[in-house]
């Protein structure tokens, strides 16, 4: 865990399905470009190339099922794959890199979720990721209502996302856990308030953050 | 290393392209067959639906390429789950299981080709694969010789076949250091000779190691 860099620039959302992360981050967004910064929005598993085709492999449920650990190394290979093609360059040359999920993410879903040991997963971020945003805005929801909400935007649901509720409960707690574990970082947002609320208040807490760095 | 459980009918071929894995998969096949056995021939990267799209993604040179790490983590990807959904099913009702390629294969390439340390790739080794073969046999054979019969198998290079014979040349170091350090499991063959005399050799090989098993 020491052995992770971090990015005062480097910012992630992070929640479960339908929390509000995508709304979040165009409201982040524009907050950051208003002054006149250089801001890099995107997204896990994703935000490369060769990242999105691994994504297709991880939610596509048209194959047989992802082994757990095949699961995991792939969230990995996109992820290094983000890190060193695009959240480093832009990093590095100054920008702010805002990113849909991140590490975290894997924690929650990989971990808590698929029932991972949370040392295997540090283990893969420590040897192969290397870095750490400096702050996190976690979209807190029940899991009932992110249901509802990502139901209403759309019909299929990809392999993730067709899990029962037991597995997006666990989802859910390991995410809170990694908040309680480290609360200078990971900044806990109501997501049951209206949609403006939630953007403010994420805008708020970056803006804060961004005074304390 | 002392992590991974040796199961005493998993075989393995490796070598450099065109040193004639393939053909003496074949060769062993047909003489373990012979017995009456039950054979289950797979490769590497690849051998379940999942792993052969991963395998696509590998050495598709259409995208971008992947950084070394990204290609570490797909290849463990793919093996986890070639592990989970083919090797082990198949070790455990009592098969034997010949690859054309394993974990070795990581050592030679990513290792040796693209400089990863050998530690890197043990600790993925021991976290999420677990099992090693009981016997290797592999083809060794200069790198020009291996180029000219690939050559006349396909005519368009993958993305690692593309490599420079540099990266050839490492890899060839890796393999042999491999069978140095593991005498007793890594049989190295000739692979310079006609291929049915390299096949006999490889089934003599087998046969050996099976005696002593
Ligand atoms: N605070 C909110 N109140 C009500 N609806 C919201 C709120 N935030 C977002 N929504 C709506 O809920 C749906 C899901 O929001 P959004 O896509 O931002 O969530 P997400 O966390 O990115 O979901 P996913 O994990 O599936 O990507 C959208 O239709 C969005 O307009
Ligand atoms: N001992 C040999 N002598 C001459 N030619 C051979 C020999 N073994 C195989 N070949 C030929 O060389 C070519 C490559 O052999 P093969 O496909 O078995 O190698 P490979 O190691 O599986 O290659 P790749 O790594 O590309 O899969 C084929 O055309 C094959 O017929
Ligand atoms: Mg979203
Ligand atoms: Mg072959």
């Amino acid at each position: 865990m020491s052995a992770l860099r971090t990015y005062p620039r480097f910012v992630t959302v992070e929640g479960g399905e339908g929390a509000g992360k995508t709304t979040v981050l165009h409201a982040l967004r524009e907050a950051l470009s208003a002054g006149g910064d250089d801001v890099v929005c995107t997204r896990e598993p994703g935000g490369t190339p060769l990242a999105e085709l691994i994504r297709g492999l991880l939610l596509d449920p048209g194959h047989e099922p992802a082994a757990p650990d095949t699961e995991l190394l792939l969230m990995f290979a996109a992820r290094a794959q983000h890190v060193r093609m695009t959240i480093l360059p832009a990093l590095e040359r100054g920008a702010w890199v805002v990113s849909d999920r991140f590490t975290d993410s894997s924690y929650a879903y990989q971990g808590g979720g698929r029932g991972i040991d949370p040392a295997r997963i540090a283990a893969l971020e420590a040897a192969h990721v290397g870095i750490a945003p400096a702050i996190t805005l976690l979209l807190d929801l029940g899991v009932a209502q992110g249901r509802e909400r990502a139901r209403g935007r759309d019909a299929f649901p990809d392999r993730i996302e067709a899990e029962q509720d037991a597995f997006f409960e666990r989802v859910r707690r390991a995410f809170l856990a990694r908040a309680q574990a480290e609360p200078q970082r990971v900044h806990v947002i109501d997501a049951t308030r209206p949609a403006d609320v939630v953007a403010e208040d994420a805008v708020r807490a970056l803006t804060a953050a961004r005074g304390r760095a």
